[in-house]
């Protein structure tokens, strides 16, 4: 007897199942896609089951199931965790694809390629959270609208060389773009280089910055905290996040990050001086901060401001197929729009 | 005839009709109480009028009434034009009790006092606001929860001297405490100088701090505007104000400001300089911010957890009569606890 039903899709492998792997099973599940996970923390496991995930604590075993169902594995624990976990994908699942939500993207395709994996990963980092972490804090739409970072420096490489990247790379990275598109993100093609460069600036300085006014404000006692209100809490809400995922991200990124922190300090430096003045004056940073705040909400300003049901988003879009002819310079012009692609 | 109705109650007028000013007009009338007030611009002015609220641009004329109807004057300009609405204020309605929602408390008070209207002044803030200004940005409901600073000095100089106040003084701290109830706001007693360091952490630091980071991410271009998530957003909101505004507001407080920003910087200084080891680290800032953070929001648990209908407040709550023996001990008391008092 000939089998001619439709193949069935791909599972998905979650490895790691905090705020964001976890999410991811929420949204993946909710979609009615097969879904499978493996948590570190037995009790973040037992957690998940309980809800009726289906769930391991067992890394191995987790593993060589990805391989007989040929699911997609998905890296989602913080990165000092990635290169064990990499080894054992290595071990178990040497034929699946692999992807990531790590918020680093170089150091995390320093480690693939390491073990030769670079031809079978597509790395991925969805632009959103909260400041709390593990499985009690995951939830379903997390990702609803954020964007979801789909690095693509593998084809970018053999494009450079002359060279294509072979069926199932293409194919792994459409499976990357719509598992973003699963969970209501859109994918953002993006170079590791430039994704860490961009991520030093909007994300991983406001977590330092958030540190920093934090320690600052408390140091103002209870009366500051009476009085504390919304540019404060919001500028400190990521304080929350556990220190040591903080530390993670600041200092796996630190290259990218320094330079950064160099220009705020030189910033800040520059209005104290000018508030030390005898007549106090902060004219430069008031009006280039605005201007530069007002530019940047410009970008997003469809959508902020759309009033139809149906959300329009405001990053430009092309529909690209991957591994087609031209498709990685269709990449590197998203990239330098901020866009989204589409794949099909 | 005798008339022995019962005395109406103080009408409000408010000098200045912007987020703020504008903000508490709304509150007051939705309360049914009389409000009538004056905006600097005619197109202000007139928006507010469309609404059907009772609104002049002529400042004397509107002065003139308040001193014909005995109102209860709140200033609600920007620091800037103080001086001069003080100046018509005593020559229009110099019997008025007087207050203000000014960001800054110590400026505003040597004004007062250098125009001798001290004893009719109790300053006010109202620790809540959006990125937008004008009219059109005002909003019913907005001091829901927030603290109303409530400043007492005049009532600490003669406390120190061995005198009382007048039982006029005493009823006008009543009237501003019962205006910041009636907008569902908390009034929290603080003198004019502590009142100007907490802020200066809490609100001007987090302005300084929006306006370098929006620099920072919009320098990164579209790439960086596209992945840029919650926690940039959050930090660098307040970057949106008027860029005037957030002059007037961090250059009157620049004595109270550079201390916290001398140690903001050197927090950062450090960190970039762990950053930058062969081994890049930050652990002494995530664990000391994530433990300043956790403290303050502690401290503001029950604001933000309860599950009841009805709010319960953080902030201790100490029952005050105004003028009574020994009450300006029980403000210094409330002051530094950050609590809030209710008037009796």
């Amino acid at each position: 007897m000939i089998d001619n039903s439709p193949r069935a899709p791909r599972p998905y492998c979650l490895i790691g199942l905090g705020l964001i792997g976890g999410s991811i099973m929420r949204d993946v599940s909710a979609r009615g896609q097969a879904v499978f996970g493996y948590n570190h923390s037995r009790s973040g496991a037992r957690r998940a089951q309980r809800e009726g995930f289906d769930v391991s604590d067992n890394l191995s075993e987790t593993l060589q199931r990805a391989a007989d169902e040929g699911a997609l594995i998905i890296v989602a624990t913080p990165m000092h965790a990635v290169a064990s976990v990499l080894d054992a994908v290595a071990e178990h699942a040497p034929e699946c694809g692999l992807t990531d939500v790590v918020s680093v993207k170089r150091p995390v395709y320093s480690l693939v390629k390491e073990r030769g994996l670079e031809s079978r990963y597509v790395g991925g980092h969805p632009m959103a959270g909260t400041e709390n972490s593990g499985w009690g804090a995951s939830q379903e739409g997390l990702f609803a609208n954020a964007a979801w970072a789909v690095t693509y420096d593998y084809a970018a490489e053999l494009d450079e060389a002359g060279r294509f990247v072979s069926a199932e790379w293409a194919d792994l990275f459409n499976q990357v773009c719509s598992l973003a598109a699963l969970t209501g993100a859109e994918a953002v093609p993006v170079s590791v280089g430039r994704h860490d460069e961009a991520v030093a600036r909007v994300s991983h300085l406001p977590h330092v910055i958030a540190e920093a006014l934090s320690i600052v404000g408390d140091k103002g006692g209870t009366l500051a905290q009476s009085l504390s209100a919304g540019s404060f809490k919001g500028a400190t809400r990521v304080a929350g996040t556990d220190p040591a995922l903080v530390r993670n991200m600041v200092e796996t990124n630190a290259t990218a990050l320094v330079p950064t922190l160099d220009e705020l300090i030189v910033l800040l430096q520059d209005a104290r001086d000018g508030l030390a003045r005898e007549t106090p004056v902060m004219k430069d940073l008031a009006e280039a901060g605005n201007r530069a705040y007002t530019r940047m909400a410009a970008r997003t300003g469809a959508r902020r401001e759309s009033v139809s049901p149906v959300r329009i988003s405001s990053r430009p879009v092309m529909r690209i197929h991957p591994g087609a002819p031209g498709w990685v310079n269709q990449l590197r012009q998203v990239e330098s729009l901020g866009g989204r692609v589409e794949v099909f």
